[in-house]
């Protein structure tokens, strides 16, 4: 006989760790919760959390059916440095958006409008998996890093929610490149020059 | 005996009026819905619907219960032209959202993410309520306008939803003037520089 999918035992405990984990990360956030934490919620042994989902970012994404891995294609925005960020930061995240892999990241988004829960949870995502990596790898002042950070996601949440969800026109029709054009100097002037 | 409200009469006219301007405007749009077409849809006299909510704008604010007409705040945001228009267009927004005011302005952005007549609404809102005046006031050519006004309106809405529904920090605690410090440059550029 064909093996068709998954055991449903491994399936169980797959969702008693997604579970467990989307506790943990809403009620400590991501730094906060720990692996540890989190199989002992699942009634679990850590090593099978790291056997099913990798590290605590990975199981971090699984909890938000995260179609994409910020750790997959923020380097190439990040790490070429501040000269011409902004560009390559809308760019992406425009292209992103315009695929079907967008589609899980509105309605993330969408539902983070309605649930104090989901809000957090974008939050932390916004947080861990994005601003982190750009105050590192872009060497931003610890001091400053956080407000930059929080401009540039700003911006860049307007702009999807505005083309995406309430389809405001031209923003709606316009191409990635005019996009990229439009906004991309509101994003290096956040992350490249004097804060007021 | 005192008289304590409106008679029973008179608010089911008004429910009856507003009822049917709600579905005309997110059937027809602000522009495409008249007066008229609301009174016969609501099987009263054109006169009553005036009498009771004067002319067009006001009736489309009561349908969403706005709390303040923009009407009377943007004059001093864009009347007084181009030179610093970022700026007071950008302290004028955040006073509003930090006042009382701003809880049923933050319920309808958070409800236009969820339902595509809100969305509608809220789109027609800014074309109609915000957009139109500042392209009037700002004397743009009309070629340019609308993607300028859309530029403005995704760094605007973004700015609302990090700072008063995900409180994404530092911008949630900024003080209202390190905030149209920050902001203000992206306004202005959207509406006063070149386009690329």
């Amino acid at each position: 006989m064909a093996r068709t999918g998954r055991r449903p035992g491994n399936q169980d405990t797959r969702e008693a760790i997604l579970t467990a984990a989307r506790e943990a990360f809403a009620e400590r956030g991501f730094e906060g919760a720990s692996i540890r934490q989190i199989a002992a919620g699942a009634g679990v042994d850590p090593a099978l959390v790291h056997h099913y989902f990798g590290a605590k970012d990975k199981l971090f994404l699984a909890t938000m059916n995260a179609p994409i891995d910020p750790g997959e294609i923020l380097p190439q925005v990040f790490e070429p440095g501040l000269d011409g960020v902004g560009e390559r930061l809308v760019r992406t995240f425009v292209s992103v958006w315009d695929s079907p892999a967008g589609t899980p990241v509105i309605a993330l988004v969408r539902s983070a409008m309605q649930h104090d829960w989901s809000a957090r949870m974008l939050r932390e995502f916004l947080v861990s998996q994005i601003l982190r990596r750009a105050i590192r790898a872009l060497d931003l002042d610890p001091a400053e890093a956080p407000k930059r950070a929080a401009l540039v996601a700003s911006q860049m949440i307007g702009l999807g929610i505005l083309r995406y969800i309430l389809k405001l026109e031209p923003l709606a029709s316009m191409t990635p490149e005019e996009v990229v054009h439009s906004i991309a100097p509101t994003v290096q002037r956040y992350l490249a020059e004097p804060l007021p």
